[in-house]
């Protein structure tokens, strides 16, 4: 029996989703690790997403194949008894046998946060990216606005070798939430590698007045890798959730 | 010149607050150790409370002696560059020459965490006590009512040698949140060693059912340690303010 599972997980002790050649942790690596001990067996997990390293995740959708003959709940509750603390199942349901989290993904969206303040706050420096200087909502906004539709994001990110750049984003809005908060979501069929973080990296520059919606546009449309900003940290990243026909 | 400051801290790597004799981390110790890199002397720290290891803090109170010629902020930023990641200056005054955290303090107040949820949620852990068992606010707000005003708190902890276990409470409250999330928040003029711990993890079990708010009661009258709950976790204990006569 196929079965999907979403995970939560803090990524800041891994080296990314992906099981790596080297005995490096990786999310993939303990899920698989834990199916093995309550299976007995090498089960092969498959993931919707492959976030790098310290990227956090809300909604991961993974696929396995697994004899089990109790319920669904019993899967998952076995299957956190077995993971370090820092990763979750949060559900269990069965999938149709040939059910691919990331080839049948409609959508991914992710959340960005970043907090404006004075000092850092060491209580979520793991979750959020801390800047001292202001920045500017409006203008943020409004470069984000160009995100939207089907673009060629070779501007923000780096496409797998022999596939195309061009993504299609459904959402891209920043929020401004108390105490210097800025929550940015995004939601495209796919990203490329590092563009969300590329993408909030330029739209800080925005913010801070050192770069202008117009100028953010222009990057876009000209393809300008070099004129991007620099990918914002990883740990204010989070993948909140996968979206599939249902 | 006195100075005082406000730190904010994880304290899930740390010893607790207070140095110790062995190379354990401490806050107390980073603090010294960051104060010793700005002046090049040996500088001692007087703190509002001990918190035990694990336990966290938006607002301990701390004092020191140094001599300084620069702006405060200057200050603040030269010793949140010297700090490690985990521990922040969040501001920094002058003080009087005899002000001492501890015993000048009018009050403190403790924030705890708890959520209940059939999962746990790995990017909460270091912050939140998690729980699956559902709770009845309704009767653990009775039972946290009785501890209002001044009681011997020997049922709920221990107090320092040769001490009265007498103390006066001025607020102790249970808030319901969304998804599952409990916050307790206690004030008192002082807590005995383990007190906050040790009345959450009581109040718990009367939010489950397994005792009355009339039988918390009974205990916290009857000074009766044996018959109170396991002190809750550290993890999800947070030293939120201490205050002053200003």
């Amino acid at each position: 029996m196929r079965y999907r599972a979403t995970l939560a997980y803090d990524g800041t002790r891994f080296h990314g989703f992906q099981r790596q050649a080297n005995a490096r942790p990786t999310v993939q690596g303990e899920v698989e690790g834990a199916l093995g001990r309550i299976s007995g067996q090498t089960i092969r997990v498959l993931g919707a997403g492959r976030t790098d390293a310290g990227v956090h995740a809300r909604g991961q959708v993974i696929a396995f194949d697994l004899s089990w003959r109790h319920p669904k709940e019993a899967l998952r509750d076995a299957l956190n008894a077995c993971l370090p603390a820092d990763i979750a199942v949060l559900d269990v349901r069965e999938a149709a046998p040939g059910f691919h989290p990331r080839y049948d993904a409609l959508s991914r969206s992710y959340m960005y946060r970043v907090r404006v303040a004075p000092v850092r706050d060491p209580l979520e420096r793991l979750l959020v990216w801390h800047l001292i200087r202001p920045l500017d909502l409006e203008p943020m906004q409004a470069a984000a606005a160009c995100l939207l539709g089907e673009h060629d994001f070779s501007a923000f990110g780096t496409p797998p070798q022999g596939e195309s750049p061009v993504r299609c984003i459904g959402a891209a809005r920043w929020e401004e939430g108390p105490d210097g908060l800025f929550t940015f979501t995004i939601t495209a069929n796919a990203f490329l590698y590092r563009m969300v973080r590329t993408i909030v990296g330029t739209l800080v520059l925005v913010g801070r007045g050192q770069m202008t919606d117009k100028a953010f546009e222009g990057i876009l449309a000209a393809r300008r890798r070099s004129q991007a900003g620099t990918p914002a940290p990883a740990q204010g990243l989070t993948l909140v959730s996968v979206q599939y026909e249902e």
